[in-house]
């Protein structure tokens, strides 16, 4: 096991019916901004129960912001919580209206030239606007992490930025606010919650015991209350249960002291920056060529997984991982979830030369051994 | 799943040579208690590692906190509190030194006229000093949790207080600082985590499905790595495997959303209060007959627990359930911990008759559903 830190100080309030306790986690000398999304809240009776709950507040609102949601939008509320001199952030919605809040608290407090840097430059966040959040959507675990992901219209860029300052005050997770999710939104949710794990569990082993039994323990639930809650949008328990993993899952919890990959992401986050390709989607069109590429790096611990989660009875190492990769793509292909660019209608060798000669400008290297470089992920589009 | 509420804003620092950090995590400005025990520190590095972090500040001590801390020191320790104005805590120790630091730091700040009614009558801690920790002995998840065990040698009392006031701000865990825990310490520490996890497990289903896989992720891990570091004291992996199952086993997280026992505990506190034997001593005698006392209420948990963490191939609920019992105590027993009275020279009659009238007294009620009185404790004793 690796060295490492775990802090994570959100707090987290579960339940039907809990929106209402907003009132409580905000104090009322807050001047409060609420950001949200396209308007579905208004259409589900989210918007009324916060506004129910913060009466006689004193409450403006930003609606609009996009998923993947864009650097222009969010420089619109800094203007907006800089004038009207806002002292707290609401978030409303799923994980990007979580994301983009993350940045517009952290804009807000900027003091270098260009807030785009935060993303662009690392530069660095040493405060930001309190938030909370209500979530609406299970899937980025941004609710209580300290992540987010950004993108920037102008130059068709999605960068992400981490900043303890960031870390949401409180999560308020109503499983039955999610019942009027499209089924597209919860697939999208389950797979981004079973590919975060993935990004912390399939690299190699250090020994850390329990957190890979605690991955584990999340990849077991999503693959069985994933389809449960799909064929039943009203199932609580099902419900209750995918919201739960997909906090879990990035949270910080099960990344204590193992390596961590995240390359499916960066080179997904290219396919959502290019073709405008739901992050999910992209997830799993990545995933499998990656993890092929990356087979003989990554054999220890996709095997342990094909026994272990899918209880698959195969004593060698390297074909236990193969089954590995194809038991996670039908577990995606039954929850619906295309894993090919041509489903797409997307051409492999546009998008590989497309963005291998970003990731050759930028001169990146990602993964868990820093391995795979601009050659590399073309390779790996080749073969999506 | 049952609503619930998560929180935990402990700062855990993990790792071999993490202690140095305490300089970091508290700040110049603060006057220092350092509280400890028995004095262990001072032969195993650990007092000199912290002393060297902290040189220069304003330090005092207070040493000499029992295992099962007891009121009529700590009231001491609340002395040299006032009268030196101090300001923060630090435990160095086990999970006795932790439990008596908090009763120091709620007692300090308590306004009514006795400390010991935040145990006795459950009398509210407004605010509280706040502390820090470096963990010797991974056992309680005291470093992490709201709660304390405080025992009054004047009326052979041991009651427990739960208070969010009194979360430690960090937690270091260094594993190799453990290494020179007797084997017992570490025996206990296995079967104390294993029996937390139990007491938040071994109840009825609700359907919180990620919550049983963590909570049997921590039990199929306290099985891999407990019998590795007892036979080899210094190997790294399965030292820091088993601090970190004690920690997750009582930090909060798989309490989210289900029932709670806690009736073993009850019953193995007063064993402990008449007789002295330690606590991880007094749960592995309490828990086998207290499960099959109540075998009809828990066989469901019990049978899932059986299958996944024994893999039992039982079909029947009820054979799986005792199936579950005896692995369990054979587990006990393959770390050389004793489960029945007479191995402590203790009479069951004798027990059964004080510690049921100390129920009956009180009025006692126990239990996940409230249904273990003091005839059920006495007939429970009677078959320890």
């Amino acid at each position: 096991m690796e060295h490492f830190v775990y802090h994570n100080p959100t707090r987290v309030v579960f339940g039907k019916g809990t929106i209402a306790q907003v009132r409580d986690l905000i104090s009322p000398s807050e001047k409060v901004l609420i950001t949200y999304g396209g308007g579905s809240i208004r259409n589900n009776g989210v918007y009324d129960q916060v506004m129910a709950a913060l009466s006689g507040r004193d409450v403006l609102e930003f609606g609009g912001i996009q998923p993947n949601p864009l650097y222009e939008t969010l420089m619109q509320a800094v203007e907006i919580v800089k004038r009207q001199k806002v002292t707290f952030l609401l978030a409303v919605g799923g994980g990007s209206v979580l994301d983009g809040t993350k940045f517009i608290a952290a804009a807000a407090h900027y003091q270098g030239e260009d807030p785009w840097d935060i993303c662009a430059k690392e530069a660095p966040v040493t405060s930001a606007l309190p938030l909370g959040s209500v979530l609406t959507l299970p899937a980025t675990g941004s609710e209580s992490n300290t992540a987010a992901v950004i993108s920037r219209q102008s130059t068709n860029e999605k960068l992400a930025f981490l900043s303890e300052h960031v870390y949401p005050k409180f999560a308020i997770l109503d499983p039955e606010v999610t019942y009027s999710l499209p089924d597209k939104q919860i697939r999208n949710g389950i797979v981004d919650a079973f590919m975060h794990v993935l990004e912390q569990y399939a690299t190699y082993p250090v020994g850390a015991a329990l957190q890979d039994r605690q991955a584990e323990a999340i990849l077991m639930t999503l693959i069985e209350e994933g389809p449960k809650t799909l064929r039943n949008k009203t199932d609580y328990q099902a419900r209750a249960n995918i919201v739960w993993c997909a906090t879990q899952a990035l949270n910080g919890l099960i990344a204590c002291g193992v390596p961590q990959d995240w390359s499916t992401h960066a080179i997904g986050h290219e396919l959502t920056a290019f073709y405008g390709i739901d992050h999910a989607e992209s997830l799993a069109i990545v995933m499998p060529a990656l993890f092929r590429h990356e087979l003989g790096k990554k054999q220890k611990k996709l095997a342990q997984l094909a026994r272990r989660v899918f209880g698959v009875n195969e004593a060698d190492d390297a074909r236990a991982a193969e089954l590995a990769i194809a038991k996670i793509t039908e577990f995606f292909h039954s929850l619906g979830m295309p894993t090919r660019l041509v489903e797409h209608k997307i051409d492999p060798g546009e998008a590989a030369a497309k963005i291998s000669a970003r990731f050759r400008s930028r001169g990146a290297v990602m993964g868990e051994h820093g391995s795979i470089d601009a050659s590399a992920a073309e390779k790996i589009l080749l073969a999506c």
